[in-house]
């Protein structure tokens, strides 16, 4: 299983998967333009301002009333958890993977939105991860595209759900993360995206929910080191 | 939650979510037609030939490996697990509903088709159940609709995992069971499906995969006690 477990993110108040490599670039991006950082995740050490560390034998239920408790209303949420795996459904770990997949990333983007839905100012954003790869099928990762597509299905029903928020999804192909070099070290890594590049687009559009589309995928597309935030519709992908 | 906890089907050698509605009809109906019925469901009393009772207990994998042990060649595994709760993100249960509408639906259905890619013969049916209004966006029953969704997105990968046999989805909109009729006695009963008519179409298809179409999500639709099966493409309905 990859590197990066439970994560996400709130902001004046941002909360983030601290811990995580894009966590990390979340939070130093937001602090660095002025703003006070909330994170939530299994590990500590995020260098937020208010580092909230989960119990992995706590439920999301539990982790939610965690963030909540005392929390004042934010100007933004940010979930950038993940983890991930690979496997077809004929492999022996394939049901145990499922269920860890669901718990790091389709759990933890549930616990984002529960916990946007109580303490999010209206107008303000929203932001949940998601994955390019998974808005197709994905026979040889099943469990990790059963988890990140799930969170595509949450952010069209959140969309619909009246909150009076910006909802969108981020899609990375491949992030450049330390865990990824060292997971793929023969990899061309032209084409991965640096984690600041994904951060700082967040911290503009958290900055400034207008310029968000609500209900937005947005694929996430490295070249040559410069980054294209693309908005897709995932039907055309389907 | 709605009746009819863990429970999904296989034939000559099917295996069915027995103790259900919907499971108790399609086993009768296989054992009508002379097939000898294996049943997997967390209820004891399926009628079926071999009745494996599962721990609610023990985890998706060691349900597998408890339906597998001894398992031959199978001829048909059809799923027909399945629960149902209500809840908008905002709610306090919706978390705790994630998780048990995931470990209902989704992970039986992730059993039935490991437990087919080891023991379902080439050629012959995986038949999965998913849900016509999630096809949508479910805001309003956002725990039901996730674990449905994935399902929808298990039986894409599925089809492009090369296990060399027929998969299918069934989307029924509201089928007569006595849970159903509890849980909602002033509603309009003229468009549910009686379970019958699923059961019947499943044998039916079984008995001759060759009539069903690779990878197609077959919407059940009732109408004046009259129910038809319209393959439907869900990129159309997304």
């Amino acid at each position: 299983m990859g590197a990066g477990l439970v994560a996400w993110a709130l902001a004046d108040w941002v909360q983030v998967g601290g811990a995580g490599s894009l966590g990390g670039a979340v939070i130093r991006t937001f602090q660095k333009v002025g703003w006070h950082v909330t994170s939530a995740d299994v590990r500590a050490g995020s260098g937020a301002d208010v580092d909230i560390v989960l119990s992995k034998c706590h439920t999301p239920a539990l982790h939610a009333e965690q963030i909540l408790d005392g929390l004042p209303g934010v100007n933004a949420v940010v979930h950038v958890a993940g983890a991930w795996v690979g496997g077809a459904i004929h492999k022996k770990d394939v049901l145990k993977n499922a269920i860890a997949m669901f718990n790091i990333n389709t759990a933890s983007a549930l616990v984002a939105a529960h916990v946007a839905s109580h303490s999010l100012l209206p107008g303000n954003l929203l932001m949940l991860t998601g994955a390019l790869p998974c808005l197709y099928p994905t026979p040889a990762m099943l469990a990790y595209g059963m988890s990140k597509n799930s969170i595509h299905y949450l952010v069209r029903c959140l969309v619909e759900s009246e909150l009076g928020v910006k909802v969108a999804c981020i899609l990375p192909q491949t992030l450049d993360t330390p865990s990824n070099r060292e997971a793929m070290p023969k990899a061309d890594t032209t084409t991965w995206t640096p984690v600041y590049h994904v951060a700082e687009r967040i911290v503009d559009w958290a900055e400034d929910p207008r310029t968000v589309t609500q209900g937005a995928f947005y694929a996430v597309v490295t070249e040559k080191n410069r980054t294209i935030f693309n908005t897709v519709d995932p039907k055309d992908h389907f």
